[in-house]
């Protein structure tokens, strides 16, 4: 059986709450029960931290034996080399994804440190982002 | 039953035969074959130009009655705000597909003209780009 | 008696079906026809090309023989140097029009490379935009 | 009657004397008179000031009983958020002209502040830019 | 009885009328009489002009005897640098205040010249900058 | 009675000992305390962290009940996308505060993510600019 | 016998009437047919478009079978990513070549996606230029 | 005898108040006083604004009589294109002067749209640079 | 005896399993033991956090007692001005180390925050940076 | 008699030993006995320094006398003005050479301030760019 | 009796045959002559060189004697931090001279390296630049 | 007996002499006779010029026999892509050192070409950087 992690960063856990109309009113604890319904083969976890140095901790935790990671890094996207090299220093694939489609937002919403040492990249499908990813993993 | 259509543009005529280290040794009629396969309750259609201006009366002509356009504009994403602006004056949603992470590779491959007015992004996943998107619009 | 060419570039066939609160809900067809019946004293063709090499050839063909030439070069005016040189090529005198304001949208509308070969320059009149250069032609 | 003023700038004061080479040699009071003589059915006015602020209050004076104002801001045109900021407090529809194309001379004459809240521009057609003007204001 | 001066830059003089969604309804006359009623232990006086080297000169005015001066350079605060030395040159504390939140405007607006050279900024919060301004010197 | 909050960022914590020529000498503890005593009407409380991500938990645990929430964010101000996004997804309105005037510091403090977002800006008065804030609030 | 193609893009069919002063006043076709000549134990072809696309499919036709490309892409030498991903993608050598010196031009003219793709770079030499390529086909 | 004007932008009328570190002790008065004593030879004037269309006007008052023109735009020397463009109208040929050494100063003092189209530029020996203006025009 | 402390920041848990390439295989913690071993006259000890702001408490903590701290920041080098801001609070003298040359790496890994505030940085030496560091504060 | 000389800048002289991979393993000696003996009707000299001044001092001595001159500046090409001073201050025309491609190797090598002041430009051919240049003078 | 040297950097040994639309027809040492007979109350000595490292040696050598340093480092003025290093590293004061306006040539002619270090700055007046500062010192 | 050879750039002569409070007032010649006795197992030898191209030559020569270059380039460090090519070209491990802490200095100063090509770098130690090097090769 597949472990998959999602790992979501800093303010993900207002999903629901937080700017409806740019992140949707589903709360991301509902949207996960669902997935895990949904895909009974795979084993998915998930953790949340606004803390930058705990999103690092949790990748070098699961990043040698989990075969994959799903991380919306959110604001630390645009500016973290530590957890782009967090990835660097792993071995497990790690899949960014985005619920908005970031590059019709801010320009500062526009680079990403952690494209370049992703496996993937999926934006702006809303919560099916998460989705497609559990699907490449799948 | 949903019509979708995969259009790609300039080089990827080439694809088995171009850069196989980046872009993989299949040709794309190989692999739209066997998607057309997996996905039968579609209707996958496909359309390949080297000329700017044939893509986007290609989107001009699809665009206001397909169910979902999948985009992979190759070096045109990067220099072509006329293609931007044909997205910008069609109904159907266009997603942006890549098979190489075009963010890890040379500096003008990191932005993208369409991105912005792209329904989602995908990048990076090899031909499982394509299938990915057809998965968001199944 | 002046011949006259206008000259539209991609997507602009679209008029009236595209963005119509940036672009107005008039086809150019209808708004041609009333432009020539209102200057039946000059001879007003038009051509329109969604391929950028095609516009070129256009106006090589046309830039020794025509009195004026309109050329709305939509997307392509921020992004072709080829077109620009086959302006400085010719003998014609070009007018850059554009129908919405580019300097009140994205940035990258901001800059023309047409601009500094034409004759003269008219923007965001809205369709009378044309009219304006075929006045300055009359 | 329709009522119409043109607003010159700095150094406008000039034509005629200034680098006619780029200017040309006619006045502005004679181009004013025979435009007056030519467009009998409008008010036409006329105000030229070298000193930013004489032509914000100008603006402020005739902004909100005139039919269109005619500006040519010549060097505020690319340094003055102020006077851009007087056309976005006013109600008269504004028209940004040049007699030179600004955009084939030096680079720090190609950013224009006023352009982004004009009504529309029109640049380069030498006196006759302001007649052009006119017509769209007739 | 301490003496504070108010000198507003250009347009300012149109408060009330000019984009109320971005600067209220109310005319800064009236906003001036409730507060010299708020703060009848100060002595507050007030200058508006549009031309910018008239507010260097009542900077000159007042910069060696005046408790406070609290500015407003509205568009002048991004381009002139001949304001901010002419802060420079006196002794008495400059406030910059703003009634919009500059920051969240355009780009252009995110750099001030007064900024470096003022005692504080105070932006944002309406005619209420004012006062808060009045309250330093309190 | 209105529920005010002071948030502090990184190095706060060492107000008084720190840099004192830019600082002052003044602990924060100490100031606090007559800041309570002056506004006995207000219920004014206090948290400061160095972890970016605490300081994100502690915006979304009072900005859907609070009043007024005061920020002076430090160093993370230049830095903090993620925090940005906080006070996006809150509720209740933060006033950024600086106690040095960043404008004439080094570059690198010209720029604020937080300044967009905030409900007002209040920079360069010292210790005073926390007063002042309280005082918006009051 | 070596296979040798010549590859000229937009514009270049003018040559001889277009701007005498940069490029010339010989036409291509006379020059060609003096090489064609001049190297007899070489066969040389020749191939000009005005649309970049077919630049493209022209590269991919030859790319696998001739011993040398002599490529002048003229205005797409600065813009199109897609003639050099064209280029990426065949095996045949492409020497760029330039009529005029285009680092003594323009600004926009310095810089070429081609050369970075290219054996070789000629450049100012007047259609010289070609013959030099040759030459190193030779 | 030669007629030469020396005039001097804004804040110059505090010279001898204003930040005498930078600029000196000495009134301007005063020295101008010395200089025409020392040079009697030549008849010297003197015109001072703080405001740029005054600056303007006054230039081409004296533009087309005199044989020497001392400008120290002083704040506008680095942001008026108007300026400038006063200075290409005219004449008399323009001397650029500085008191201080702008180049070792803020990094928006290292700029001067007069420069360009000065005859010659004497920048840092105090108020000697204008005596030596003078020697040249002597 | 001297009191030297050894910080690490993010990732540096991992030396030994993390990109054995550009880092090295040992790990830190016998590299340290080793060190403590051949400088028995000084008291090193050693910290190391994923989290920005654990580094930024310790270096208080040890900021005023120890005779030296030796700080390799990994991915925060380059973007936290608040851990700068740290080294600006405190006493202890700092030097910068790092394992692997951040010059001949990517772009964004050339600017340090560090190092300005640092009082020496040694860069390169792989593991004996930090060996260098402690000779010179032996 | 053709009067040719080649100039080669700092670091050619280790040509053979020098980086053969990016440079080849011939040495420029023996390279230029073979070119003099094919080229027995013209007189081919040779200067190298690795000074920047005596390689002006040469093109002074040689360019008034000479008919052609083949330069590698080497690393000069992409930092020295005075050194494109010297061919802009000479009669004998300049032909710039270079062995590796610069424009696919460090950005910084993509600049040539000689460029723009040489007759021609040939980089990339290896030691035949050389000879290609001999060919142009022959 | 004052001494003051006259340091001539590069190719400004072939003044008056070098461009001399630019630099003018006269020799320096035709002018240096006359120049030493009309000041016979000085020592004035002179000296030039191509190399970069003789201006820095000659600099040290008369830069703790000498009354005046008169320096036109020509080409190395806008890309030599060492020579103005030399000039930071002597105790005579050097005024910087140029012989042609450089602020109205190309670009990267408008920034001086010296200028920051120089006592004070002449340009633009041919020879006479030199006497202005000889004038300075005498 | 290892060779390690320390080589100095422009003005590094004047150590000692040369602003004192930045290079301290120690002759180079008194410190390295001083690191000659404290290393008498090594073979250190010294090199100093101010001449670029003097300084790629010493490279050339012991590049290939010594142990260990340690090199300050001073001035060139910033703008000679010369001298790093000349450290590409051998074989020796160079060492950057620095005396002042070049990040705090001048923006200019930030840059290095050297380091990117050096075995490590040392900066800001005072003549203690050069000893640092030492005990590296040691």
């Amino acid at each position: 059986m597949k472990k998959i992690i999602i790992i979501n960063g800093p303010n993900l856990n207002l999903l629901g709450m937080r700017e409806p109309s740019v992140y949707g009113s589903e709360t991301f604890e509902h949207f996960l029960s669902q997935l895990q319904q949904n895909y009974p083969h795979l084993e998915i976890t998930y953790f949340q931290s606004n803390i930058e140095g705990e999103l690092i901790s949790k990748l070098h935790e699961v990043g040698f034996s989990h075969d994959g990671i799903i991380l919306n890094a959110a604001g630390y996207t645009h500016t973290s080399i530590a957890l782009a090299d967090a990835i660097r220093a792993i071995k497990s694939p790690v899949v960014e994804v985005h619920i908005s489609n970031t590059f019709s937002r801010e320009e500062f919403r526009h680079h990403s440190y952690i494209s370049a040492v992703a496996k993937g990249i999926i934006v702006g499908f809303g919560l099916k982002s998460y989705e497609l990813a559990v699907k490449y993993f799948e």
